[in-house]
This record gives C-alpha cells, structure tokens and sequence, in this order.
C-alpha cells in the first residue's frame, strides 16, 4: 500500500490575511475573503475574491485525512435527500492495481445523499421554483466583493466598460443569482455530497472563473501530488478544479481530492469508464458508462463532462481536418461511433444521463468533443454542428432540472472568436460557456499560456462565464508546480481583463489600489495587491536586494536621476507651490479642451440638473 | 580603461539555416531568411522572416571590433551624400567618466555622410519623388517570406481576416512599398551612417514588428553586456532595438552596439542630453538637445524618440491623475516647461530638428510623453490633447521629407483598446502606430509582459505597426537575458496572432505546417517550426526525456491509450478501409450540412461560373 498523503502548502499568502464575513440577509453563512492591508493609513485594505479555501488561514488546522469542514452540511440536512448505502467499490474502479501499488482511499466518512424522486434538489430546480437556497445567498455576497465601497468611492472608481449586452447588475442579490440560476445563465456545480464545498457562481454576469486542471496519468503521479496540485491551484486563484486523472487508483485518488476540496470538482468520466474495458473503446457501453457516473456522483463530483454532442453524423465533417479531432473524449466517441457506424451511446442516453445528475445535482459541462485543434480547423462545420447539438441537449438537460454549461474552444484566430462566442450564446440560450483559451496562434509551444491567454481575455471580454487554464507545458507534457503556478496567475489575469472591459462594477478598485501604490512608491504595497506578490517581490530584489530600497523612490529600471514617477510628484508639489495666478493662467490654457470635453460627456447638455 | 566585447551568441537557431536570397527584379541585393527543415520529404521547408543578422549563419565571422558587414555601402554611395568631419567626441557624451572606468569606443571606421542643403535622400524623399531605392526592393523582397508557396499552396492555405480597413496586398512589390512609404504609412528607419542596418519595413500593411529595449543604467552594466543584449533580442525576432542607456559611457556603448547591429537602432536623444547637464531638467536647452541630435544622428541612430508633443498646455491635463506622468521624457519635458511656464523647445524648435533628422534620414517617432501609466488614466483628456498634437507634428515632419512613426501606449483596459487606434490613424494620417503594450490591467507585476501582450496582439491586429516589448520585470528592475527572450517570444506571439488575425496571405502557412506536425507526431519538426525551439524541446524532454519518444505516437499528458491524436489516425485510417458503401451513407447524412455552407459561402449563387 502507498503512502497517504499528509500534507500541503499552508499559510496565507503574503501581505494578507483571510477573513470570513457574514451577510445580513444571512447571518449563518461564513463567506470567504482575502484581505490585502496596506501601509498608508489613508488608503483601505484591498478586499479579493478567494477560493483557496482555509488553507491559507493563519494556522490552518488541515487534516487531510478528515478532509475539510463540511461547510454545507446543515444546509443539505434539511432538503429531504435520502441517505443511501453507497455503490462497494469494484477493483477496476482504480485500474485493478496491485495490492502494493493500491493508493488508501481517504478516511474521511461522509453520508452519501440522493434526490428522492420528484423531490426538487438541484440549484436549477430550486430557483425554478423561486427558492432562494444558502448557496445562492453565499454567492450572492462572494460576488460583491468590494462593490460597497466602490460604490461609495470617488467617481474616478466608476466603471465603464463595453459587455456585449451582458446584464451586469451594480449590485449582486441573493435574488438576482436566483434569477440567473433559473434562467440557466448561471450555475452553481454543488454536488449533494461535496458538503466541503464553498459555493460559488459561473455565469456571464458574474466574475470571470478560471478553472485549472490537474490529475495523474498512466506514466506519473499519486495522490500527494495530486492533492497538493488541487491546494496549490486555488492558491493561486483557480475557481474550480478538473480531475482528469487516467492512470491508476482514479477512484481513491479522487477521493482524497473531493474530500479536502472547497471548489468544484470536475472530470470526465469517460476517462475513467475507458480505464475500466482496458482502454479499448470498442468496449465501452452505456452500462460501465452509468455505473462510473453513479461511482463519481456519489463521491461528490460537482461537473461532468459530457461529450454527448459527438454524433456519428458529425465524424465525416472532420475527416479534412489538418487536426482530425483533438478532444480526447470526443475522440473516443468518435472511434466508437464510426466502429458499429451507430449512434453515439451519450447522445442516445442523454435523458438517462440527465436523471442520473439530477439526482446528486452534478451539473454538466457539455463536452465540445470536436474542437478545432489548430488555427486551421477553427470555426469549421464539425466544430458549428456539434455546439447546435449541444444547443438542443441544453434545453432537455433544463427540462430534467439540470445545471448546466457548455464546452468551447481550442484553436481560434482573434477575427474568429466574437464569432464563437455568438453562436454559443445564441444556440445554447446563453447556458454558461467555459472555454480553453483559446490559443490565437499554433506557432508557440511552450508559451501556449500566452497564446491562449490572449484568447482567453478576449473571450471571457465577449461573455464566457470561466476560462480553462492553459500552462506553458500544453502540447509537450504534463505541467509540474511551477507550471500550474504561471497557467493560473495567467488565466487570472486574462479573467480580470475581461472584467474590467467588461465594466464589472468592482473591478477597477484593485488597479487603482496599485498604481496609486506605484505612483507613491509603495513598494510592499504594489507587492502585496499583484496576483503574485512573491514572484514580484523577487524581482524587484534581483536588480535592488536591500531593504532601503524597498522604500526608495526609484527602482533598477532608470535610477534615482531618471524616474519619471519622482518628476512627476516633484511636479505636483510644484505646481502647488505657485502662486494662484500662474497656476490659473495655466489651466485656463488647458480648461477650454477640458471644459469642452466635459461638455461632450455630460451629454451635451447645456444646463444639468442641481443634483448633478 | 575597461576590456572590450569580444564575443556574443552566434549560430543557427536550433533546427533551422539561415539562407539568402535574391529578388529577380534586383539580383544584387541578398535578403536573408531562416529556412526550417522538415522531416517529412512531402512537406516542404518553412522560410521565415529573420532579423538576427549574420549571427545566427553557421560559422558567422563576428569581430565586434570591425563592425557587421557594410550591406548598404554600395547603395548609399550613389546618393550625392557628402562625407563629413564628425563632431569631436567631448567628455560629457560619456557622462565624465573617470579614465579607468572609460570604454573605449568601437574601433571600426565608417565615413560620416550627411545631406547637402536640397538633395533628397530620406526613403520619404525618394519615395514621393517616384523614386524605388535599394532598401526599397530590399523590403518587399523580405515581406514576401512564403507567400509565393501560399499563393501556389491548397485552398486551405488562403487567409481570412478582419484587417480594419488596412490594404495588405497578396503580394509586396517594390512599387508598393514605395508608394506606402510615399503616403507616409510605411517607414524604413535607414539612417545614412548605418551601413550595416538589413532594411525593413514599419507600417500597418507589413508584417507586424517588435521592438526590444537595451540600455544601462546608473546602476548596471557596460558595453559586452549590452551588444550581448541586442544580439540575443535579435536571434529571437526583435525587429528592431532601442537603445535607452542613462549611465555612464553612453556614447562609446552606442558605438559598438550601431557598428554591429543589422536591425534600426532608436535612442530618446533626452536622456543623454539630460546626463549632459548633470541631471537637472531645468539646465535643458536648445543647443545641449541639438548637439546630442548630431552627436547621434552621426553615429548612425536610425530613429529618434522625441516627446514635442508634451505642450506646457498639457500638463495641468495630467494633475487629477492617478498616476501623473511615466514617460522619463515626458516628466522631464513636463518639469521644463513648468518650472519657467514656458513653451516645449522641443514644440517650438521642432522644424529644427525635422532639418536634422532629413540631413541623415534619422527617423521620427513622436514620443507619447503622456500616455497613461495606469488603467485609470487611459484614454484622458491629456493622452488624446498630446496625439492631436502628434498628429500636427507628423505633416510638419513629412513636409519636412522625414519619415514618421508615432508611439503609443501604455495602460489601457481591452475595452479603449480600438478608440487608440482610430484616434491615431485618423489624427496622425496613417502614419505607423508604435504602442508599448498596451498592458490591459495593472495587477500583475511580474507578468506584465502577458499583460501587455494581450493588448499588443489587440492593437496590432487594429493596426498598431510595431509593439514595443514589455518583460516579466516590467516596473520591477531591469530585464536580464531570460527576461529578454520571454519578452521578445511573447511579442512574436502577439504581432504573429495580429498577422493571422488580419489575414497576411502568408502568415497561417507556419502554423498549419507545425499543425500538421504535430497532428503526424513529428516531434522535432513541432519543436523546430516553434518561436523557442529549445525551450519546446527541453518541455518535452522533461517528462519524456528518451530519444524514443521523440517518435512516439504520444506524450506523457495523456499517455499512449488516451491520445486523441492517435485514435483520430486511426480512425481515418478505419475510415479508409471501410467500403464505399458505408462510407457514403456517412457522408450523406453530413454532406446536406455541408453542401448548405458551400452554397453560402459561394455567396448564395445558384449558379458558379465554369472557371471557378
């Protein structure tokens, strides 16, 4: 038997401490935050979105082996699931390992829930019904972030911005994450039985998610690694993890996984499905198909992926292909279609599928098994096909009370992307997309974050509700710690892109926290707010090691005589210092453009209310 | 005295020879490419653009000391130039500095050239006269790379895009680049005293360039460490360089960095005028500004950043500003003019200067010396009041025969990203966009060069002409040698994302060659049509180290059961073996789908013309 996993990287992140906060409405909920503090008195600390769950509180008592709080659980007692003795777990469910090679699974004991039938349990069907649940609440309030005090700030904090008819509300509600829930805009993946889980929104009009993907594969990697990868992603900022593990020990694995995580957990369960008929697809069928989906429901996966929307109708549109089919689930499917040349089993028993997620609300994250693989087979009639399939299984998925999203690419050109995000919107009744990048050129690897990253920012810009991270290791191997890392920090920053252009009502106030800290050269300060304040401060200490220099007014960049930020207060300070005259005979000069400019904001208006 | 450079970065990139090339139409000029073979004999090589120079042939024959070859001597001795006695080097063009801490400047000698009063001899000047140059056919010769095997190529290979209005020829003909250069939208930075410069190109109907930045400062680094910088920005892919030393020795570095570059160099005359005055912005003057401009236009800079857009008018625009002003020229130019409330010398002697630069063909960039420094302060009332006036500098300058080219910004979210652009073309005449990003948020130090290479790739597909490189130590420190390459690959990924994203004829050729690669599992032709080469390999070599897996039919992410790539083979290869039959019941269920796109995107005709 291998070793148990026994611990992670713990402790908050520099600069800052992790706070709970509790909403009004809801005074039972210990909602999340991360705290950055300050050095000028005069400036508030920096309230951040933080889905690194209590790893990083200040001596956080972390047991894997119990897994974390059940953050959920009094919730979920009181929605009429029944308790059920749960599937016994088969040898192949981890790859009928050999005994000294069999990874424990962990200790932690948890009821297993279900829905009984007819008994409404997903998020879907309580806001259908108007039932505003605590996971909607706790959103609602982890959504707002700083927005009080954005919107109580100066006018220079206003947002504006350019969301291509997104409905970004100035204010998040509990009833206004209701409304997205029940018209499929948004969801919640809360699996019954992931009460650890600290919920959380993916929609159009909330904050741009990031989801990172770990998991082991046939060469590589136990469940240490893997659990360490999972704390070590949402350390950095990923809003939901993937376990796309294909190698042994899946199920035990996973378990370690689901039980220490606070984000939603996903796979694909064809992945595992396939390990159980000895990697042959020919092999696969609907029956070791469900039973790996009840297998995973019940351990408490929040998403699956789906690839029901490979048909066999679709496998001739990408025989042309230069990239064939690169989604490895879509081409699994797809050598299972066109072997019997019959339909795809995912897509015949897709009611059975939406019964079985239902049931433990796992919602579904449509698979886009066609994807373009290369800047050559984007936007093309296999990849267009499979997302009006999609399309239509998102409305039957709605119909059976489902949560649920939508898979996107890939390989995109930039003058192709506002193209695919359309069509999504459209085909899927604006049902979340959660895209890969995508990469907006093939001539990079090895910096396909980058390629990506630009992809990503313009899309979630354009309403993709998460992006898939991308680490610079894609398409050459599987990415170690330090890959996970910059895949992460870049998809954080392609998401914050997008909410700012976007004109999300709160996300200025953290930029502007740190240029007014660049501009007063605060040096810890613009550490301490970046989305990597060790990676920062490392660089700012190769070229300037001392700690004088941490407080000087001039970096390695241009030297003391030459920094145009100490011109430029040395400016202000003079201009201050003029006498009144001079100063008003120079802004007469300028106030005429300024003047006239306001004018033209203003409307054009020649009068404007008092209240203005 | 301190030793001299002796030795730099030669050889071919990994995987690839240079090669040179002659147009037809001008057999005597060499136009130097990097030619990557493949593995496969149907595929034929990829010839792509190279900037490195001569360094990267096999068995270069670099002595730092004599300089590069002179390519253009020939060519400029035709052009009624008359040879000068240059300006005696004084003591403060090297800051003073004592003689043991002197580098000795470059030994290699060149005539010093210069215009006689009324002879043209800018590249604008021959253009408007008609007039097809060296440099000229040089440059189309260049630009073409691949497109005659595009033209020739599959209908897969033809390019789409979205160029905004830009007119990107399928083909570049010496006529065309002059007549590009004659309306002012295309420069070829080639000053008269740089023989040794390979020519190229700068405009919106080009290929997308990078500038990389060299220079020391006050604190770091002598002339080996600077020709090793811009050698090694050269070998991957900064099209041109600039040179922004502020320490010590910066007339001597200049030297050896100008007699062995084959790329433009730019300088911000500013900075050395100002050490040429201790310092002080206020000791500024007319004459000290103008003798640096000979001092350098004499050494051979190609082109000259100079910030007479920054009106004292202007600077009272910039007080309500989070972070003020963060151009070095800008502040410097700002603290000039307010602390007399005087005019800008550099505004009021601006016709001056434009007779200095035409006297060498020194060309403009018009300096942004008040772009935004923070996403709060894009696209103000100072950014814009500066363009506008930018733009009224630029006609003054074509009257003048100089060439132009006007520099951009900055920090600016994605969603004010395109009213840059517009703004630009329609107030400075089309004249070439010159942007430093922009970074599309400010909460990333440490990864501003993925920041800014979001808005970089946005901006050059807009119609920006060259992106100035921003490193992971962007507001940090100073760059090193990694930070470089990360820099300069990161920016080939964006100004080769923009080229795609315009829909250049030739761009899509180097990414479906390495699609095709990959999709064939030609490991080695993928890594070596890569930007990075090395750092693709040693990606893959970390998890799969062995030669035999640079063949195999899998990497380690998803091992060799789950390779979507390997199953899709198969799968044609199944598809092959089926009969007729089946095969066509297939593509009949497709072909309706598909015949219906043809129909439309052969613009709805019931009818095709026989030819087609």
């Amino acid at each position: 038997m291998k070793a148990a996993p026994n611990s992670v990287t713990t402790g908050p992140i520099q600069g800052s401490r992790k706070v709970y906060a509790e909403p009004k409405s809801h005074p039972g909920l210990r909602v999340p935050f991360r705290e950055i503090q300050l050095t000028d008195p005069n400036e508030p600390p920096v309230r951040v979105y933080d889905p690194s769950g209590p790893y990083t509180e200040t001596d956080a008592p972390i047991d894997l082996a119990k897994g974390l709080p059940q953050v959920r659980r009094e919730w979920l007692a009181k929605r009429g699931l029944e308790t059920i003795t749960p599937r016994a777990v088969k040898p192949e469910d981890n790859g009928n390992v050999a005994a000294d090679k069999l990874v424990a699974a962990c200790p932690a004991e948890r009821s297993v829930f279900r829905a009984p039938a007819g008994t409404p349990i997903t998020q879907y069907e309580f806001a259908r019904a108007g039932i505003v649940t605590e996971e909607m609440a706790y959103v609602a309030f982890r959504e707002n972030l700083a927005r009080e005090a954005a919107m109580e700030g100066a006018a220079a904090r206003h947002a504006d911005g350019e969301s291509f008819g997104a409905s970004i509300p100035e204010f998040v509600t509990p009833e206004f994450v209701r409304e997205e829930v029940a018209r499929g805009r948004a969801i919640i993946p809360a699996n019954v039985n992931h009460p650890e889980l600290e919920p959380m929104a993916i929609g159009r009009n909330f904050l741009v998610k990031v989801n990172a993907n770990i998991g082991n594969s046939a060469v590589t990697s136990g469940a240490a690694e893997e659990v360490e990868k999972l704390v070590w992603s949402i350390r950095w900022g990923a809003d939901t993890v993937m376990d796309l593990s294909t190698g042994r020990n899946i199920h035990n694995i996973r378990s370690w996984i689901i039980r220490n995580s606070p984000v939603p957990i996903g796979t694909v369960p064809i992945y595992q499905a396939l390990e159980k008929v000895d990697g042959d697809p020919l092999k696969l069928d609907w029956e070791v198909f469900k039973d790996t989906l009840i297998e995973q429901a019940e351990q408490g996966v929040d998403y699956f992926t789906i690839h029901a929307g490979v048909r066999l109708r679709h496998v001739p549109l990408t025989a042309n292909r230069v990239t064939g089919i690169v989604s490895r689930g879509g081409s699994i499917m797809a050598r299972w279609c066109l072997a019997g040349h019959r339909e795809s089993f995912l897509y015949e028993r897709f009611d059975e599928i939406c019964d079985i997620c239902r049931a433990y609300d796992v919602s579904f994250s449509l698979g886009d098994g066609l994807r373009p693989g290369s800047i050559a087979d984007a936007n093309d009639a296999a990849q267009f096909a499979e997302l009006e399939t999609l399309g239509e299984l998102t409305k039957v998925a709605w119909d059976k009370g489902c949560q649920v999203m939508i898979e996107g690419p890939g390989h995109v050109p930039m003058h192709k992307i506002k193209e695919n995000m359309d069509k999504q919107l459209r085909e899927c009744g604006e049902a979340p997309f959660y895209t890969l990048g995508p990469l907006t050129t093939d001539i990079a690897p090895g910096y396909d974050h980058i390629t990506s990253g630009i992809g990503a920012a313009m899309i979630g810009w354009f309403g993709t509700a998460m992006l898939c991270y991308v680490t610079p290791k894609e398409h050459l191997g599987l990415p170690n710690r330090d890959d996970v890392k910059t895949g992460v920090i870049t998809y954080r920053i392609a998401a914050h892109a997008a909410d700012l252009a976007k004109g999300h009502p709160a996300a200025k106030v953290r930029d502007d926290a740190l240029s007014r800290a660049r501009f007063d050269f605060r040096w810890e300060d613009q550490f301490n707010l970046s989305l990597d304040p060790d990676t920062a401060r490392a660089f700012h200490d190769e070229t300037l090691p001392k700690d004088a220099h941490k407080v000087a007014h001039f970096c390695s960049m241009c030297g003391p005589k030459f920094c145009s930020m100490q011109i430029t207060q040395e400016l202000r300070a003079e201009a201050r210092a003029m006498g009144d005259n001079e100063k008003k005979a120079l802004e007469a000069e300028a106030g005429m453009a300024e003047k006239s400019e306001e004018f033209l904001k203003g409307g054009g208006k020649l009068y404007v209310d008092a209240a203005e």
